[in-house]
This record gives structure tokens, sequence and C-alpha cells, in this order.
């Protein structure tokens, strides 16, 4: 069952709300928003549009009432299906003032102290110039967290698409033996890849990664070379695909012909590591109590000769990764609602990575997988 | 014939030459870069792991001297298989110093002022927190458009790429009566034009965008619905894919059955007004010159009801779209060696948008399309 596309109204209500109420607090008069995620909580505006960088968007939510939208005039009709009635656009690019007087003239409407994203994971999507320029007009300061707090905590509506598009990649991934074998180059196991994640009803796949090697992978993030598969290789594939919005991140990982035996002891240690982050994932848990349960199997692991030196694990929903990372440092308490993944990764004699990763949603019983269940050996290609 | 992936080191080094002659004239002791495209132009740095908003990357190209990277570990390994020789790493995401002291100490020791992107199409691809604190250690200001000029203007290598691009998309293009036709929703036809295009040799498939109309198209932005394609329908696909980190950006327009006269015409229009358009994108023209070509065509068009009030094109190459604009205020001198799209829009009466793109590279004599030759009436389907 594929959910409903889009929201109700009242969820947009319900997050405009909780912001509002976490402005009263802050102090905040607006907030000013400039990414796609964060205009899209908000608002529903969804496009790919995006990916042309030459027109900046804004959305400047105020302390009471509704959101109001700046944008560019090619975007009004998108955004008049949206619940926002109150649209101001002007004809961009516009090389002499792309909008700023505009975004300016309305944040001073609306009075107060500007919030908008300053910590880890955001940025402001606008020309510097035009920032220099807001920061003239208005005093804009942190929204201290608000915006990436509340998009945390997802509703019943946001996991159900997560869920969705989790079970989109485990389709695919369970198709993989069709298109993956000796021989076969990675480049073209991720053109076919990517192609089994549309066909299984994804509406695109903005991430795909992988790796292969007998002993592990050298590198999770590099593109796919022409290189053939080779027997004994290790593949790995990390989609995160869309439906509707939100994303899925997880991988799976198969082995041509028989696994090497430390790939294999690696490969259970992963799982064993992942069951342990689950285990440790429960509703008042800190980010970093997740990490050191799951690392302290892969360090024990047999034949594990080190540990990932990233994180296992981050949230997940309108981004690939968004929310909290799974550190030592990260002492965040888990809350029900969060989505995230459990992302244990080795290296193998030889210094190959292997990583395995699921997805969960924090119930509160605890973590539930929302990805298919894994197969408990390297699945044969 | 697909061009070998990357570039030899000699293209790099003439990026970074030109930039630094740049430099010198502007007073500039180093330039900071955060984006995907502006990293990869100077470093060859490939990768979708961009889509995690989680880690910020930083290039520093020095006034004398080879580029410097300060990147979180993770991209070490890759970034190692590239040209750039000084890497310098920190474990990301890291909650209290996410790179800055790196970063800082890294442009104190190059010492000058620094220049980053200020202008239209850019931002700084990090928290606005970690940018305060660099503007607290160092002297930052507007790079005076110096790495938009350089990407402007493409290498022979650059545009082959560009031309590849444009090769997959137009067979893909060719194979659409394969998947569309009357009573296919529109969201179908989108998700099997991506498999097209993979199949055809995409690496990926970052844009895509469309609409259905009898009399054209209401929005030319919006995701696709499930609505079905029925008789007499024009459906409009417009594409950037990606092979080997460069966009091809153009669209295809197709009728279900016979199409109205009226929308038959005002495609005919936009082919007219392409010609014009092509004719005077000559070097040493404006942009300015290229949008009134058009213009002039599309506003005495048979049956046209209104123009596109956006721009009639734009730069491509690394980004779906970069560098000038084709609207009457853009006084940008066209040169040897852009490549831009040239994409007349109009609305017919009803309001509905007609719209067509091909992609030229700016010769010495003239501007050759590089996309393929497109058809002359509306593509039956």
């Amino acid at each position: 069952m594929r959910p409903a596309r889009g929201f109700d109204v009242a969820e947009y209500r319900a997050r405009v709300a909780r912001a509002q109420s976490a402005m009263a607090a802050a102090g905040l008069g607006a907030l000013l928003l400039t990414t796609e995620a964060d205009l899209r909580y908000f608002t529903g505006f969804l496009t790919r549009f995006w990916e042309s960088p030459t027109r900046p968007w804004y959305l400047v939510v105020p302390a009471q009432g509704d959101p109001i939208a700046v944008i560019p005039s090619i975007g009004a009709a998108l955004m008049g299906k949206t619940w926002i009635s109150d649209i101001r656009t002007w004809v961009a690019p516009d090389l002499s003032d792309d909008g700023v007087t505009l975004l300016i003239a309305t944040l001073q409407e609306v009075g107060g102290d500007i919030g908008t994203p300053f910590g880890l994971e955001s940025h402001a999507r606008m020309p510097l110039a035009a920032l220099a320029q807001v920061q003239q007009g208005v005093t804009l300061r942190s929204d201290q967290g608000i915006v990436a707090g509340l998009r945390a905590l997802k509703s019943p509506a946001e996991i159900s698409k997560i869920t969705a598009s989790c079970a989109i990649a485990g389709r695919a991934f369970a198709r993989v033996p069709e298109i993956a074998g000796a021989g076969v180059a990675l480049s073209q196991v991720f053109r076919d890849f990517q192609r089994l994640c549309l066909e299984e009803g994804a509406d695109w796949v903005p991430y795909l990664a992988g790796g292969v090697g007998r002993l592990g992978y050298d590198d999770v993030i590099s593109p796919a070379t022409d290189e053939p598969l080779a027997q004994g290789d290790v593949l790995m594939l990390d989609t995160g695909l869309i439906r509707d919005g939100y994303f899925c991140d997880f991988d799976r990982n198969y082995v041509v012909g028989a696994p090497d035996p430390l790939a294999a002891d690696g490969y259970a240690c992963l799982l064993a590591a992942c069951d342990a982050g689950r285990a440790a994932a429960r509703v008042g848990a800190r980010a970093a109590d997740v990490f050191h349960a799951m690392n302290a199997v892969i360090a024990q692991g047999p034949g594990v000769a080190g540990t990932d030196p990233g994180r296992l694990g981050h949230g997940l929903g309108m981004q690939l990764t968004e929310g909290l990372s799974l550190i030592p440092s990260d002492q965040t308490r888990l809350a029900a609602g969060m989505v995230i993944t459990l992302e244990p990764g080795i290296t193998l004699p030889g210094g190959g990575y292997l990583v395995h990763e699921d997805n969960f949603v924090i119930d509160p019983q605890g973590a539930r997988q929302i990805s298919p269940p894994v197969w408990p050996q390297l699945q044969g290609i």
C-alpha cells in the first residue's frame, strides 16, 4: 500500500504552530528559510527545479499567521497549488535586484528579529551579496535549531512516506541478481540498479553509492568504474531514492559466488552490531549510546581490522541525511517519531571497508525496522 | 564516440592558472570554494555524496601554488585519486568544530584577502555560524565573478562531455514513443523516461520536468501527476541528465494523435524563434541581443497569446543552468567556448505554455547545435 501523495493542510498548520511556539520562546519575529527541504516542510512545494542554481526561493514564517512565499514568478503556479495563499513574486533572474528588496520589505513588515538556520547541516541558499543586504535591513540571527528540531520528529504521515520509499528500494535490492554478476561492470550495475528503483516505483534516484572488493571496498563515495565484477567480490549498493519527497537510505551487500571467509565473518559482525544498535535505540537513549552499543560489537568482531572512522548512523527524512549523528559526542536524546539509520562499518584485513545499513523508526516501544528484513548471509549473485 | 572520463591534469592546471591571473588583478590572496561544481571545477572531485547536507567541503585556491582541499576524512580517499596533493581532513561531523579551525588556519597560512562567490547563482554551502567565524579570522569578500567567469568558457574537453550528454538524451527522446501514448499516466512516462536515459548511457538523471495539455501545459516545474495522456495532448519532456559530471538541458515536444492546429502553429513558431536565436548567437553579441532576436519572432507568431515571462535561454555545463541569462538586461557578450540553451516559450490562447529548447556551443563561426536535430513537427506518439 502506497500512501496518498502530499499531506493534509492540517499537517502543515501543525508544523507552523509548533514553529511559532518555539519562535515565541526564542523571541523571534519570523523565520527565514531558503533551502528546498525547509521550504517544502512548511509549504509542500515539491519540484526538481531546485537543480537549477539560478533562482533563490524564500519563505517567511511569521510569529503569527500563515507563511509568506517570496519566490520567482516561475514558481507561482506551483506554489499556488499548495496551502500557501500569500505568494509574492518577482521576475527572476533580475540582475539588479533579484528579489532582495521584496524579501527585506516582507521581513520588515513582519517585524522582529529574524531567525534562520545557522548550525550544522544548514546553509543559506542565497548569494552572499543578498545575505549582506538582508543583514543590513533586519536583524538576522540563529533560529536556535528550531527548524532542524521540528523536522527531526516525523509525523505518522511522514513515516508512511519513508516506509514506502524503503519498500521500493527493498524490491529493487531483491532484483539485483537480475543485473549483477561476474563480468558485469560496476558502472553498468549502477545504471541498471537505478532503472530497477524506477521500475519499482521511485519518483527519482538522487543518491546511489556502492563499492566492490573481495575483502571489502576501498571507498564508499566514489563513482562507479567500468571494472567488471569478479568471482568472490563483495558488491555493496547504497541508495537514497525518493517517493513523494521522502528518502530511504539503506544498503545491501552481495557476493559473486562464494565469499572470502573474512568477508562473511565481517558481514555477520555488522548484522550483530546493527542488532545491538536497534536494542539500544530506545526513547530517551542518547545518540552516543547507540553508537557505543554498535561500536562495542564491531570493536570485538572476529577478523575486524578496524572500525569505521565516521558515524554509525544518522537521521533520515526529507533529506538523505538529517538530524542526529551516531557519534560519541552527540548527546541528542532519541524521541518517538525520529527516523534513523543504523550504519555500522568496519575495515577488514587489507583495509577494505564493509558497511551495512538499515532504517528504523523510534516507537515508544523501541526501534522498529522500516527497511525490509536483511538476508542473514551475503546474498549470492 | 563517448569521450574518456575525467580530464588531463593539464586541464586543471590551466583552470588554476587562469584563476590565479584573475586573482592577481583583483588583489586576492586566495579563493574559498564551497559548492559541488566549484570544487569539482578545480579538482575533478566527482561524487554524489553531496546529496548529504551533513558535511561541508572546502577548497582553497591560493594566489600561487596548487589548491588545498580542506575536507571531511570520509572524502580523503576519493580526493586522493584527483591531482590534488595537499589534502587536509577532519573527522566530520564534529559538533564542536566542524572543520572551521582547520579552514581558518589554512586561509591564514595562505594569507591576503579571500575571495568567494558573492553574486547571482552562488551561495556559500556552509553553516552561517561557520561563515561568521571565518569572517572573523580572515577578510572575506566577493571573488568579483572570477569563478563564474572561468566556468562560463568551456574547453574542448568540456564541450565533448556536454555533447555526449546531449547525444544520450537525444537517443532517449527518440524512444519516447515506446513509453508514452493515450492512457499512460504522466508519472509513468516520467519514470520510464528516466529509465530510457539510463539505458542510453546517463550516469544519473538529476533533472526531469515536463507538462501535458492540448493547448500547452499549465506549468513547467510541477511534479508529474497520475493523469493519463489523452488524444490531442501535447507532451513536453525536459531533461538534464549527467554523464561524467556534465549536463545537457533540452526538451522535446510530442503529440498524442493529431495536434490542435493552434498547438502545431505554436510549435512552428518556437522552432522559428530558435532559428533566429541561433543566427543571433554570434561571438560578440550580447545575451540581450539573442533574447530580442527570439522575442521578435514569438511576439509576432500566429496564434501566440503571450510570451514567456522568464528568460529565453541560459548557460549550461557542470550545472543545469549557469552563467548568462537570455533576458533584456543581460549585457554579457557571447564568447567562443560558451555553451548555451535557446529556450523560447509562448502561451497559447487559454494560457497554456509551449516551450522548446536546444543546446548550442558558441564557435568562432557562430552557434553550433550540439543537441540532436529536432523534428520539424510535433512528434506523434
